[in-house]
Order: C-alpha cells, then structure tokens, then sequence
C-alpha cells in the first residue's frame, strides 16, 4: 500500500511537480525535481549506511570503533565533494560492555537466559551474583517497595510496550530502562534485570542507556530478550512459594575520560554570512547491532539530502551536516557541539535519528511565527504522503543547539511501528533497511532542506 | 484468513459434523465430536509445551538438561492418566557446544559476528584460529575447489534459502550445513563457516547437525546469523584484492558415551493384541532455543490427541506414545526404539515434528494398498482444510521402526512458512507457537488418530 502510494506520487508527478508547488522560483523547481529524482533513484544514503556497517561496523561511544566510525564518515563526505570536513574533539566518560553476559536460572527451573548489560551498568564481577528474583510489573510497583526491601535480591520489572507509529510507547514503557535500575539500587537492590524496552519477540536483548540518582551506587543492570522475560514471568506463575534464584554474569567497565569527536561537513552556501540550515544524526551506535538504523542511516539520509540539493544549484545558505558523537551514552557530542558552537547561530535545525521508514509527519516550531514558509514547506511534501502536523516541534538528542539557541526546528516524523523491534538490539542491521522508504526519506529531505537552504528571510523571527 | 477458515468449520460444524463423515460407527462419532471440541478449546497440547519449555528450558541431547526433560514429561503423562509410562535408556556418543562461541573480522573491516557452533564441529580451543576465508556459492563450488587449496584457511559457504510452504528448500540449502564442513575439511580446511540455514534475518544463528565422513579429522564449523553471512558478503565485494582474516573461537566438546531414553506411555486399547497406533514426537532441543516448535510442541500435539481420544471412550487398539531422545545429534532415540521394538509390530506410525502451523496436508503409504481407509481418513479432515495428497507418506525422523518395519505410515504436513525462520535457533521459544494453529493440529490428530485407534482391519494390508 505504501510502497503503491509512492509509484503513484512518482510517476505522475515528477516533472510537474514543481510546477504544482505553487512557486516560481527557479530554485524551488530545482529542488522539486532533485527531490523527485531522489524517490526513484537515490543511492547515497544506501551507500553511506552499507559502507559504515559492512566497513566499520558497531561503533560504541567514545571507544576505537566510533572513531574508525568518524574517520571513515570523514573520508565519504570528503569524496562527495563537502567542505569544511572536520572531526571536532570533546571528552567524555567511556563505559563498555565487557565480554561475558549471562544469565541463569538457578532454581526452581534451571536453565539460560538470555541478556545484555544495559548502558551504566556497574560489573558483577567475573563470577557473578546470585539472588532471588522480586517481580514488579511497573516502576511504580517498584517506587512503592518498602526501603531496603530488595537487600541482596535481583528486581525484575516488566511493562508492556506495544508498537506505535509515533514511538509514543517508548516514553509510556521506557522508564522500566530509564530510572528502574537506580530505584532499586535505593531500596537495596544487588541488581535489576528488565524485560527489554521493545516490540519484538527474539532472543535480542534491548539495551539503552540507565541512570543512577547522584550518590546511589550503580549496581549491575541488564535486559532481557522480551522472550526470556515472558518465560521468566512464567515461572513466576508456576513457582508458587519457592523463591526464583537467578545468577547473573556482566562484565562491562568504565574506561573514564576518553577523546571522541564530532564529525562536521558543508555544502557553502551562495552567502555563508546568513545563519546555516544544520542537519543532524549521530555516528555512534551500541555495541550489539551494526548501527544500521539507529543511525547510520540517518547519517546517510541528511548526507544524501545535503548533495541533491546542492545538485541543483549552489544553495544560498550554507547546509552543515552534524553527525555527533557518542549520542547513545548522554549525547555527549550534541552538548559539546552546542557548547562549542552556541555563539554561531543556526538558521534552523532538524535531525534523522529514527530509523529509515517513511516520513508521515511534517511538523516545525514556526507555524505561526512564519506560517507562510511551514504552509509552502507543508505543501511540498504532500506529494510524498506527508501530512501537516499541528504538533510544535522540538527536535531531538542530536540538535541540542537549536534548543540552546531557540532557534527554528524542524521534525520530519518517521513511521516508527516496527522501529523499536530492532531499536539497540543485535538486530539493527542493514537488513532491515527498505530501501524504497529509504529513498522517500531522502526525497522529503531533499525537498525540506533544499526549501530552507534557499530561504532568504529570517525563519523563525524572534517575536 | 486461516483463522476465519477455521473459526467457520468449527462454528458451522461441531454438532453435526460426525453425521456428515459418511460414517455411522458411534466410535467415530464420538471421536469427531472429540476432534471438534480440540479445534474450540484444547488446552493440554499448549500446557504441555508451556510447561516443558518454561520448568526445563533447552534440552541438548544426552546431557542431564535431557534427562530432566524425560522425567518433567513422565510425570506430565503420568498426571494425565496414561498407561505404562517408561524412560527406555540406550546409549549414545554426546557432543556438547561449549560456552564461548565467536568470530571476529579481524581485517580489513574489523568487526565482531554472530556465531555458533553446528553440531559435531571440533573445538578451535580457547584461543581460537585465525584464517584468510575462501568464498564458496554453493557446495558444489566448494565440491570444485582444487584438493589442498583450503590449507590453513575458512572456508564460507553461502546458498539461497527461502520459504516454502512444504519446507522443500531445507532439501535445496541444507547440504550447506550437513556435508559443507567434511567437504572443506577434506580439501585441508582450518575451518567452514556457512550462511545459517534459515530463511529469516535475525541475529540468532541456526544451527544443527554437520557430519565428516570417515577417515576425515572434523574441524571447527559454524553457522552465522543470516544478516552476519549477509554482512561477510558484502565485506568481499568491498574489499577487492585485500584478503577477509577471521578470528574464529568455538568451544564444543565430545563426552564420549552418556545415557539417554525414550519416553513412552500408554492409552490401553481394548484389545491389547492388536498392533498398536505409534504417534512420535522428539523430547531433545538444541540447547539454543527452548525447544517449543522443535520438538516440545509436537510432543504435546501427539499427547493431547491421545488423550482426546481416550475420553472418546477406550480405543479398540492402544495409542502409544513415543517421546524420543536424542533425534537431533543424530536420531539416537528413534534407531535405540526400534532396535528394541523391532520384534513387536506397530499397525502405523505418525510423527508431529515441523513445529505448530496448520496441517494442510494429509498422505499416507496406503493410498492404494487400503483406499477405503484412506479416503475416509482424508474426508474425515476436510472439514479443518486438509487436503488430500498424492504423494507416498515416509514420515519422519523419530518413527524409523515404522520404515524398518515397513508398515502403514501416515504424514500429516504441517505449512513450514516460518518454520525455517526459528529452526535450530534460539529463537525456538514458546511465544512463537500460534495457539489457533496448534489447536487446529490437535483437532486432526484427534480426527486421525480416532479413526486409526478404532479400526479394526489391517491397516496396511501387505500384497
């Protein structure tokens, strides 16, 4: 059906396009047509995320792969013609994950269960720990336990995440990641174990970043596939009294202070002296998948954008490309590029970091600041089954500039119903990627940034 | 659509079903009545799967994990009411995979991959080998390779599975995994890796059993995840004249001889003399997955049936049940049973052991030999959209004593679509059984096994 929608908008549109956008400048019918050409033929965002997961692979925050990750971005944009290429330093805190993680259960129904350290984790120790299991279906379940009622036991918490097309599950059952682990560790907690923050149903454990409450000591924390975690729940239910004893083996460790980087690039614009458009993704991935969607490909998806519009005739602002380090483990890279750049005002800011299905939704933080520039953005992307979203925008983890300097933000919403079955698992593979919703990715961007990039006006003036 | 399908027999025909069968005897009645009530509301097939795979978990051939497997399903056969309940013992050679399981693109993309061992691989010991890997399409291109030119290298086979209905493509890309490795290692192989024999993209690799022929000294041998193999590939159309060097670590070990069993049990037919009904299943997994589609669940249709007929009213012959050991190292359990059954005749043998999908399909070895009890068993099905098939039924794996006795067999294929997506990986787990499918094949087992219990002929007349 989708697939059907974009060969109709395709090949009835191509050409005329423009024309029917309702504008004259000859600028924005060549961006219509860059645009339309990128839906039935881009290859450089394919080719961007092939490369950097067949090439370099995981590239875990703040470690040797992410920068083999940086330097190899580097080397593709510098052969695509970008100007400016630069590996932007900052230092971070490294955690890793360490090689053995293992879980058992040791009683009353001995077998292996299958798990994955989360992000901040702390170190079971080689020979690992040992505890009964405290079922709790919610973080609230959770919070409302007796202090030091889990000294020396293992929490579970289950949750229910179902798929969503706007992701929306991931703030309803994320906080079982998020804050469950460090909850626990208040109330005496040897470890916490969830089931993993995702739709699917494989053997692939979710894993993400955990937090700890300052002075709460991190304690070992890991996911469980979804299907060992609906097996564990089952032996909850057939255990009657005895005590579920699990033991569990993670080694991850924090290396301290380590150099990661910022990658940057340029299309110059006709006039650098007028604020850039700054498109945005993150090069670092976790370390169990290859970083195919989360974010390879939206690396290659505002790379790719960048050069069509560039294609079709030197934009009048400059179009900067910001692929940030080290996102996945406290957007370290997004901070210290704001920091780094918070006097150089951007024009406006968007980012491509979930995934590469369809975009559905156009929404920006200017509709009514400027509706004349949403509602012709908004018109643009009919064409490629994009509704016009009333939702103000504000952007994501990768752009924290655009938020620190109040500027314009755009959020092109991705269809994300199968998103959070592959989201940091083993699973994020370049398999995954449509590439027929790829290129209509490609092609909205295309038509949005090329929109912007030549917008001579302010857009998003300050009240 | 099948569900509708199914929803419409048993709403349309639960009553009156039997009247329509053609047939008057009141056992058949009753028995179809039975069969009726299975498709709306069978629990006892799902509880047997649930229970298994959820109290014992993974159950690897010949090892203690086995052993708790048979004494959870005698007291699961007991608790139900069958007859004669046995752990029969034989002896068996045992192969176990290790803990440690990796490989590693060393150069020039460095990056880890999934793997895992298949069954029989020699250990690479702790500290792994590493090896330039020759590319093979096909087996017939390894077959081709020149001898010796493998010395001190991997070799990696590829191949093109995908699914299939009738699960044939096993037969066209199996030989990767089942003679891949004796062949390489023939022709001075350090080590074969294989594309995993699988038709889904997830990084859980399938493995199962390779052999070397005799005289041949067995390597290392692993299967990759199909997105891994995938990537591999991939890294050779990128790496031009460069050599691809991985690092392989497989630790499997051989115990030597171990003790394993088959489990049998009884519903005692009113006349014992008569050859009884064999229905069959395996009660050993691959110790990656929990061994719910392969074999748990088929263990659990053939019991569930059995017991569905029994409260039909006492069958004229007796139903025994055969759970046998050790079928995927090398069906040790269905050679030891007929070894030690050969002297007793069987009147026909059935299996259940290509996971819980739809039975679509119905064949037997007595088409022309018995065509009156043939065609009643296919009219008697119909209702649950099976079909009657052409071909000669020479079932399975874990009914050998029916080949070797040469008696009435009867095949009731199940749809394999997404069989090979969960065959031999750890994603063989409980929640990937569909409990309308399962239900819909313990209704025509139910049917048939009623039918074959109650008949009073001989069910495939010898000429």
């Amino acid at each position: 059906m989708k697939k059907t929608l974009f060969a109709l908008a395709a090949f009835s549109l191509p050409v005329a396009a423009s024309a029917q956008l309702g504008v004259d400048d000859s600028s924005d019918q060549r961006v219509a047509a860059a645009a339309d050409a990128a839906l039935e033929q881009d290859v450089l965002a394919w080719d961007f995320v092939e490369g950097i997961t067949t090439e370099v692979g995981p590239r875990q925050a703040g470690t040797e792969a992410e920068a083999r990750g940086r330097a190899w971005a580097m080397r593709w944009l510098k052969a695509r013609g970008f100007a400016n290429v630069a590996d932007e330093p900052y230092q971070m805190q490294t955690w890793v994950p360490g090689d053995v993680h293992k879980a058992e259960v040791v009683g009353p129904f001995p077998q292996p269960l299958v798990v994955q350290p989360l992000g901040g984790s702390a170190s079971t120790g080689p020979d690992g720990i040992t505890g009964e299991v405290v079922f709790f279906r919610t973080v609230d379940d959770l919070r409302a336990a007796p202090e030091g009622s889990l000294k020396g036991k293992i929490a579970y918490i289950s949750h229910a995440m179902t798929p969503t097309q706007d992701g929306s599950h991931y703030g309803f059952a994320g906080p079982a990641r998020w804050v469950g682990a460090g909850i626990a560790a208040q109330k005496g907690a040897l470890a916490t174990v969830i089931k993993s923050v995702g739709t699917d149903l494989h053997r692939n454990p979710h894993t993400g970043g955990t937090g700890f409450p300052a002075g709460v000591q991190p304690t070992p924390a890991g996911a469980l596939s979804v299907p060992d975690a609906l097996n564990l729940e089952r032996m909850f239910a057939r255990a009657g009294d005895r005590p579920i004893i699990l033991k569990l083996i993670l080694t991850p460790r924090n290396l301290g202070t380590t150099t990661s980087g910022n990658v940057v690039g340029e299309i110059v614009g006709r006039d650098p002296s007028l604020p850039p458009v700054l498109v945005a993704c993150h090069i670092d991935s976790w370390w169990n998948g290859t970083g195919a969607i989360d974010d390879g490909v939206g690396c290659g998806i505002v790379a790719a954008a960048a050069l069509n519009v560039s294609k079709a005739g030197q934009p009048l602002r400059t179009i900067r490309v910001l692929m940030a380090g080290a996102e996945e483990t406290g957007l370290w890279g997004s901070k210290a590029y704001s920091a780094a750049h918070i006097g150089e005002p951007i024009a406006v800011g968007l980012e491509s970091d979930f995934g590469a299905d369809r975009i559905w939704k156009f929404e920006s933080n200017f509709r009514e600041s400027n509706a004349a520039l949403h509602n012709r953005i908004a018109r643009s992307v009919v064409r490629f089954g994009v509704s016009n979203g009333m939702a103000v925008a504000t952007g994501g983890a990768d752009i924290n500039i655009a938020r620190d300097q109040d500027t314009a933000i755009i959020d092109l919403q991705q269809d994300g119903t199968r998103y959070f079955d592959l989201h940091h698992t083993p699973d994020d593979t370049l398999d995954k990627i449509d590439p027929v919703q790829l290129r209509q990715n490609v092609a909205v961007w295309t038509q949005v940034v090329g929109i912007l990039a030549n917008e001579p006006g302010e857009i998003r003036p300050k009240p």
